[in-house]
């Protein structure tokens, strides 16, 4: 079987991240977990030569430079530079456009964690095989907690290494997600996906097919310019943007998933970056000065500034340059919202 | 009646109000509630030409800068320089010796807030009456609240405007606390005084011999300079330092109070500077750019950067330079332990 194409969609904003992730230098960009950013994370898991082709990115040219300057060390990636977002269907399809169609492509976020770099590299190799056999092909990610915050998939009839889909299922309530953990029958759906590059753009074709006409177009009239893909831009203007769960995987009859358990987060909010993080013994996380008195769960990143911080239990405290971020973890999910967050 | 003269005493450090409190600027020389410092404050309430002759300042070489520059609206004020910090007894007694002996002095903490300055006025006259018939006189503060933080004194038989001290009273635990508070029959010692010059002195000599004695040397043998006058260091250096509280107002046996209802804080952590200031209908009080989502009882003192909080009740959040500091109120009582605190 030839090597695995890995498409990795660069395009995130992540304000519930801020003030840590600001518009000019966004969530993928950032070393939240240990030294590498989370784009260059992405990068290196899907770096073993003998499984992976050298990477496709996909980006727009706000984040074009940082995206060049991370990627460095990866010198056969390419770069498809969106002339606007128009959301991961029509991402993903540019990619499958300059690709032949056979190749296996493996979508993959470029902001999230994974702590286990192995079980991921498994799972991609059993999702490239159902990929082949042209099932569209999402992680189905073991869940470890009800959590509220992500879609859900529900499996159907086993399939070598996997199982087909029997229907994705809407952020759930907390009745519901419980019920899904407590079933097992349910996995989170972790927007990681393989596809065969012909048969996504078939499938694409089928359920939209405007779409997968102005990308076709786009890219016959698109420019190369060195490691660089100009889509056009007039013809890319004409989509409707849609997610590629809407557009493709939840209209198709083909979906299948591969089982990950994997030490999977989106990194979604500081709540979610701290249980991602190493701990201490009464869970405290720091990065930078800081010294914690009587305090667990406690999540400290500073740029500069030493934080002192007495008699808190799962707060986050994030110091940024001209801003200083103090949230209770139930807070987190509000930090988009925030006057800071808005302006940024 | 002559004027009364106010004994200002400025020898403070305030380490549970780091970082704002540090060791080349402490508490006394900060604005903590509007626009004047605490020591500014106090010269000010006590700056009615009809009541009060111009200030004597009692402090050392370290914040002699701070002290001439803050008392610079004062003209008339004078400052005996401490050539070491040697407690209050010692402070007190250089001011009485510099003194006619029928001068009664109003002997003030240079970092306490009042709020009502018309009740400190009254307070004062009165005190200064029983003063001038050799009473040795404490402000007893009204209890608001079973402080287990504050010394009490137990009210003894009427006096005009007052009463005898019955005895002073540890700093209570909270069962106690709570009865002295049902009780009625306690104030809380708030380290102001009035004394005829010349009658404390006889009393510290009866009481502290060598102290008394220590002192005098030190003030025949100083030295005038402009507005400011150098006991001698030799001298000085033989005190063994001791609160008046100790020394003296526990020896003697005319000890008085008068009852003062003043608004009266010793700002002694960040939970009582958030209870003196004015606070929104949620209990939050912020200085400086913030924004508050969800929260109650939050304190907020910036000196430049955003500070945005979600969620926290009852905490406090300083931004000093390099140093932020994030404590629940409770919590509030440590500050002085931190590393931070303590290396200032």
């Amino acid at each position: 079987m030839s090597k695995i194409v890995p498409v990795v969609l660069c395009g995130g904003s992540g304000t519930r991240l801020w003030p840590r992730s600001r518009k000019h230098k966004p969530k993928p960009f950032l070393p939240l977990i240990g030294e590498r950013t989370m784009f260059e994370a992405t990068l290196g898991r899907c770096g073993a030569p003998e499984q992976f082709a050298p990477p496709v990115i996909v980006t727009g040219t706000a984040h074009l430079e940082h995206v060049e300057d991370q990627a460095r060390d990866f010198p056969g990636a390419t770069v498809i530079v969106e002339p606007e977002a128009k959301n991961t269907a029509a991402a993903i399809a540019l990619a499958a456009e300059r690709l032949p169609r056979d190749a296996v492509m493996l979508v993959c976020p470029s902001d999230h964690h994974i702590a286990d770099e192995r079980a991921f590299r498994a799972a991609a190799a059993a999702a490239a095989k159902l990929a082949a056999e042209d099932w569209l092909v999402s992680f189905g990610i073991t869940p470890t907690a009800p959590e509220t915050g992500y879609g859900y998939i529900k499996q159907g009839e086993p399939l070598p290494g996997g199982c087909r889909v029997e229907r994705f299922v809407e952020k759930p309530d907390m009745t519901n997600a419980q019920r899904f953990l407590a079933d097992g029958g349910y996995s989170w759906n972790g927007g990681i996906f393989a596809y065969r590059a012909g048969f996504f753009l078939d499938e694409l074709a089928r359920h939209r097919p405007a779409l997968a006409e102005a990308v076709r177009h786009a890219v016959e009239q698109g420019r190369e310019d060195g490691k660089r893909f100009h889509p056009d831009a007039a013809a890319f203007a004409q989509i409707v943007p849609e997610s590629v769960d809407y557009a493709v995987m939840e209209e198709t009859d083909r979906a299948a998933m591969v089982p990950a358990s994997m030490g999977w987060s989106d990194i979604g909010s500081w709540a979610a970056l701290r249980d991602a993080t190493d701990r201490d013994h009464d869970g405290n996380s720091v990065r930078g000065r800081a010294e914690l008195v009587g305090c667990s769960g406690v999540f400290v990143d500073t740029d500069g500034p030493r934080v002192s911080v007495i008699g808190l239990s799962d707060v986050a405290i994030v110091v940024d340059g001209d801003e200083v971020l103090v949230t209770t973890m139930e807070g987190a999910q509000k930090v988009g919202k925030l006057a800071g967050a808005a302006r940024q």
